[in-house]
């Protein structure tokens, strides 16, 4: 049973029937039904091809994958990935993916427009005051931030999570455990997010009128072996810290290497709580010593960014911004203790 | 400067121009050169669209992407997917994903070519017999096979790590150390890879006249938790193996794991050797007790055949089978020792 056959079988135009699998809003839900269930019975499987001639979409989500020379696949780009690619499996979209050096970004966003392949796409690895915020409200294809951009009005459609509000929770309940001496391994300096993590660590050791100097704070890659050495210099400090807060599970394997090998007991000596963008490979709860985090799913995320997305194409017309923040779970766990005396 | 202009400034058509710095055969060395420095002197950067017109190409590699339902997402995807977009991205190449379900691929390749996005695309996660080879054969794009297809005579291009012999020398090394009890923690027993791992290793011990019971051989997906499960199963046996070979270093990190929970000592109660793909965060002189490992890199066969693909798409003329068979290095570390007497 091909399109042709199933339209001379049900009387209806081979677009009303597309249109009808694919849940545009044009076709009533009579009709829909009818199709849905003639398609059924006759084991109609729609040519995607010719769903997108009648539909006038390419049924994709374009993206770019930034690659930094000289570092590892990364494993929080892959996860969300899953999240997103999770959805768009379910609604037969496919992704459009272009390679990207660092600040080639804007770009390969250009590119991916203009070449017509993507319905829509999302911006994410966003930094202070972001070009591309501007950039994509300007051009004619929808778009999702993952994440904001600090520094300018949030005028456009986001996901983030509250990452701000997290690592301040975070640092309070050290605060609450006596902790005075504080380090931060967070990630590069530009991204929106590090800037938001810094700012809850600080507000909440403010708050005590504790500081943080620039010494204790390192801005580096989210690798395993960034946290190893960020660690390891935090633990040669005159005044050692004895609460570290850490941006990513994957810093904090590498940070607990540094703690084991200067023959520190994690949750006694030194209490850590690590973001968990509940990666399978890394789950806090599997580390010798279970982590205490700040969780919130980054599949979750890309599950829902695909959602919106594909609502919006279907929809065909302007989404009024929309704006998410969702609250990271604050997990306790064995690697925060009382400050040793 | 854009396209026309420096075609007016050279006197040579746009497509010709275009042609020179895409690197097709039909342009001249010595015009080639003229174009290059002529590009280079007033700034003049490509458009990739114009680019695409000229040469008749899309500019990207198709994959597919698979979506275990209920699975996680998948770090070997991810390291190799990096390994592509390294090399693509020197050539400004983009990708085409198609996420689908497991036996639902061939549908996703043919959904591929024929939607004409795609120059060339690569056949993953290769099963025993694999009916997408003889698809592949037939259907009108390049492709590369990563991996092989047991049963099937090798008469298409591929790229595999010799995963017979990779095993056959663990075994052979754990046999000299005088272990006669043996476990396998395998992938998927329908994947070409654990076929293959499984032979390697039956024909070392078989040298010996070890056997190898069904009881003591696991096929699981290639997750932390499955390796947790598998060695715990492995360690409940009447006759508990004292050495175990491991398909992935993720399966390694749960299986140790189970190892520790039992109270024995790896590199002493029992030896464990697990393929390393090279993977970032598993780093196996990371491990408390530093694996030995065959090691083969996921990321530079992904480097690898991006660069046949695209010498593939460039040619524009169809490629001798080109056969790859990467071996592995035996790396030697301190997860194994001499069978407990």
């Amino acid at each position: 049973m091909n399109l042709k056959q199933l339209s001379q079988l049900l009387g209806l135009s081979q677009t009303t029937i597309s249109r009808a699998i694919n849940g545009y809003p044009e076709v009533s839900e009579e009709t829909r039904q009818r199709v849905l269930k003639a398609a059924k019975e006759t084991g109609y499987r729609p040519n995607r091809a010719a769903q997108r001639l009648a539909t006038g979409k390419a049924g994709s989500i374009g993206l770019v994958m930034p690659i930094e020379p000289n570092d590892n696949s990364d494993i929080h780009f892959a996860e969300f990935q899953r999240g997103l690619a999770e959805e768009a499996l379910k609604h037969d979209f496919h992704f459009v993916i272009m390679p990207a050096h660092p600040h080639d970004e804007e770009q390969a966003i250009r590119w991916l427009v203009a070449s017509g392949s993507v319905d829509a796409y999302y911006l994410a690895y966003l930094r202070e005051k972001d070009p591309r915020i501007a950039m994509a409200k300007s051009l004619p294809v929808p778009f999702i931030a993952h994440g904001r951009s600090f520094g300018l009005e949030t005028d456009y459609p986001f996901l983030d999570v509250d990452n701000e509000g997290a690592f301040r929770d975070a640092a309070r309940l050290l605060v609450q455990l006596g902790h005075r001496r504080f380090g931060l391994l967070n990630g590069p300096e530009e991204f929106d997010f590090a800037i938001r993590r810094k700012l809850g660590t600080l507000s909440a050791l403010g708050e005590k009128g504790i500081t943080l100097a620039p010494s204790a704070m390192r801005h580096t890659a989210m690798t395993d072996e960034a946290g190893f050495r960020g660690m390891s210099e935090l633990l040669e400090l005159p005044e050692r810290p004895t609460a570290v807060l850490c941006a990513s599970t994957v810093l904090a394997l590498g940070a607990v290497r540094a703690i084991n090998r200067a023959g520190l007991k994690l949750g006694e000596d030194i209490s850590l709580i690590a973001h968990d963008d509940v990666l399978p490979l890394l789950k806090p709860e599997n580390f010798t010593v279970p982590l205490t985090t700040t969780r919130s799913s980054l599949r979750a995320a890309g599950i829902r960014i695909a959602q919106r997305l594909i609502a919006a194409i279907m929809k065909s017309e302007p989404q009024p911004a929309q704006h998410e923040l969702w609250t990271a779970d604050l997990v306790i766990r064995a690697s925060t203790g009382p400050a040793p005396q």
